[in-house]
């Protein structure tokens, strides 16, 4: 089962290592993860996607818990939660699809970040399902490159 | 120096491990890294903002190319590139700033995600120098929580 794990870190190195590290010692594959600063500079929150069962995620966050620079750690699966990712993605171009890959942009709402000779770059914001849905919708223009945030979600109140 | 790193690497585990080792055993703190998959479930990105001299980070490079399971690795520092980071912030308000809020909202093309008895929820798309703006113009009034993706860029052709 899918898990979105939120931690906050003091921003240090070695804590994203060690984090990792955690996880590949058990042999998770990590799906994506996201850190960034919040508005503490000194303090940068995590977002986790990972497969794995029940049991043993709780295991890995009884011992995230107990490093010293890891401030709190939770498991959002199951609360109710806004997520969101951001990707950047490259498509191929020509006079014959310019007019069809628009189309497809504006039901996106994605956003035009750059017009190459025979690309474009478009800037798409949503849950995963979108996400994957303009990757498959894309696809067939040939896709040059797509770089891609990973999820990060925050609980709703 | 703050520079921008994008590597492909295989979506296997320890991969993020092996990555995020190399950068801590140097000292090197990571400012932010996003990882997720592209087109190609096998294969995923990463994009890292590491604050070093030009000279280690050539270094470190070198030691990524080596590693099995990456690749490739860009520095892209010095490249055009668009780079965009996703950020959610939920905001305190109340009767007397709501309006104030949505106004600046409005300003950051931010979007609302939740609406809560106390709080809003935006998400935030742009720059870095814009999503330190925000977090800057939004602080007054109680910032409650942030949570964000960390720079993602891909290269102009």
């Amino acid at each position: 089962m899918k898990h979105t794990i939120s931690a906050l870190v003091e921003n240090k190195f070695g804590v994203l290592a060690h984090v990792a590290g955690l996880f590949s010692a058990r042999g998770f594959n990590i799906d994506s993860l996201a850190v960034g600063k919040t508005d503490d500079p000194e303090i940068s929150r995590m977002t986790i996607v990972v497969d794995a069962d029940d049991l043993t995620l709780e295991q890995v966050k009884k011992q995230l818990n107990k490093l010293i620079n890891i401030i709190s750690v939770h498991d959002i699966t199951k609360r109710n939660f806004i997520d969101r990712e951001l990707m950047l993605i490259k498509v191929s171009i020509n006079k014959k699809n310019r007019q069809q890959v628009l189309e497809i942009a504006e039901t996106l709402e994605a956003k035009t970040v750059h017009v190459g000779m025979k690309t474009i770059s478009l800037q798409i914001v949503g849950s995963l399902d979108k996400i994957e849905t303009a990757i498959k919708l894309l696809k067939p223009f040939g896709i040059k490159e797509v770089v891609r945030t990973g999820r990060i979600a925050m609980a709703e109140e």
